[in-house]
């Protein structure tokens, strides 16, 4: 009983994500189908990874994720299968298994170019979720060996992105927006072990934004920075959008100020 | 194989659940999962309790109930787990399961106070799904003693919700609005049992809504009465939404005039 | 262990799938619950119908799939289950199933009139979802015979829509839309092998639609003509929605031009 974790940027109107599962379980009838989220902003591929690496430390190892965010479908680029400690990941070589990879020893990297494990030999230029992806997660929770998928590429051709990179000194922090989650907070990519036991505030043009423990220590409508759930350093607004009242997006900086 | 049902106000975008779902099925592979909604209205306890205590009777006994709509969070309110003949209930003591008490002999409560079936000792001050919640779902379901989860509280602790009182006399029956479904119809507090065999209809300012069986009774955008899927009074619009049409609100009041 | 694929407009919100859900394993613990989608615009049938029959080749033959779009519940429609070659249907006679009638060899169709397989003698007026199609749906997965379900109607007595027919010449070839995706993309019923090998645009209205294999083909906002991933000629905008920008619904005609 194998557990496929799916993370797509589909939605749930439409019959994509049910056929993939159908693919997959016909192909392997035992095989656990988990939705992770098929809400990733469309063609988000930052969304996409960080919804990916803050989940797979609570999965069993083996775990097979199927992550689908692919802008690039169509193209050139690769679609691969990685495995790591924590399990497969298959997914388009985009830049959306970035986040995973310094949390998760890489074990080998194969690009899927074996046909014999596609649904058919021609795939559409639109939905390589059916045509490969699914089909090559289902014989992989069958336990095909990951060597029969294709040819091995080296780690060095995975896609990273811009987004993992902070500055730090004695005064101050500098880091990024990784992701805003579905009420406008905006998650950095500023650790919460960098900011312990020190005394800090975020600067945001003129705003001096201080830490609390909860959402609920500031007044409606009024700016916090605290550390969320999956141990960023977040900005929000109690009961309202941080993302809307800083017009800020992703990948925008933040700085945090030592004092 | 045990049946978890899980009913949060996490949403589908963000990886909230999918998390929870993954510390489950690492506790125990075997745990079934299913979802009831994860679209409650943020924070809206009422709505998640008449959502409980409308599915209680179509599952299985011992079913496990998963529930968690969370204002509190991080605050003093207690974790509870809750046995009653119809299963078990995991949840913030904050009147969301009020509904169920009625409909299910309570036979044990317990404060989930044992950190030995947390994920850790440090839990986060925003994310008990995570932390308690889903950790003790999982232990439970693989056959743990409710005893070992925390120490026994009384019936008397459970936090209840101002809105099952009705007031009933030949003349007319007085209710509140208990829930508000996704296209506006305002579900009252008031059991079809209470009107059968009686001529009645509701009172609402200068409206006199009549009871008909189905919405499309009446004209599009017309108000009618009728007794919902679930068995309570309910007032709706053909095509349109009651809440808006008559600008009502959670626990407004509703008039019911015998004639 | 059998595949029930359940395909809804109920949302995701509300109680109602989950309460079916319950009652499907309790009648069949064994039972394997897959959503298709949940998400079909309310009471559009067409889009159910264009859902059911682009999915059932993916699953495995004996599926049995659970169609509610249902806007004539409480009337004389009646309650249906169709045996075809690749798997079991029980929905509403209201055209729901007149796609995949063509795909798909029908064997059997009978009346669920038989209350034995009911929730209870008595079902509501609006949720026939419980009260009669998701217990038939349980009995079936546990092998009771389809001929227990109530009497064998004929296949002249299933309802269809007037969304199939397409005219075909050596100039032009006229279709319709028969569905729109959460993009806004026109689906017509033009199927890709007809404009195989062909040189072709779109006529509509003074615009000339030319086809591309891909949406990124064009310019953002420009529309343009493709195959689709399930296979039917689709109309476009690149990032924008065509449905909008041509004004366009469910069974307008499309007009293909072979030059």
């Amino acid at each position: 009983m194998t557990i496929i974790v799916l993370l797509t940027d589909f939605g749930l109107q439409d019959i994509y994500v049910g056929v993939m599962k159908g693919i997959i379980k016909t192909i392997n009838p035992y095989a656990e189908l988990i939705d992770l989220t098929h809400e990733i902003p469309r063609q988000n591929i930052l969304a996409g990874r960080f919804a990916l690496m803050n989940t797979i430390d609570y999965f069993p190892p083996n775990t097979i994720y199927l992550v689908i965010v692919d802008p690039g479908v169509g193209s050139d680029r690769k679609a691969i299968c990685m495995r790591g400690e924590k399990g497969y990941f298959i997914a388009p070589n985009n830049g959306i298994l970035s986040g995973v990879i310094n949390k998760n020893k890489v074990q080998k990297i194969v690009s899927l170019t074996n046909k014999k494990y596609w649904l058919n030999p021609h795939p559409s230029s639109t939905f390589h979720g059916r045509d490969i992806f699914a089909p090559v997660a289902g014989y992989l929770s069958k336990g095909i060996d990951i060597n029969l998928l294709g040819e091995e590429i080296n780690q060095g051709e995975l896609v990273t992105l811009n987004c993992e990179e902070i500055k730090v000194n004695d005064r101050l922090i500098k880091g990024k927006i990784q992701y805003i989650d579905i009420y406008g907070n905006l998650i950095t990519n500023i650790p919460a072990n960098i900011l312990e036991n020190k005394s800090w505030y975020v600067q945001e043009g003129e705003n001096k934004i201080q830490p609390y423990y909860t959402y609920s220590s500031v007044k409606d409508g009024e700016l916090l920075a605290l550390i969320g759930s999956h141990g960023w350093l977040e900005i929000a607004v109690n009961g309202d959008s941080a993302k809307i009242k800083l017009n800020k997006n992703y990948l925008d900086s933040i700085t945090v100020i030592i004092d």
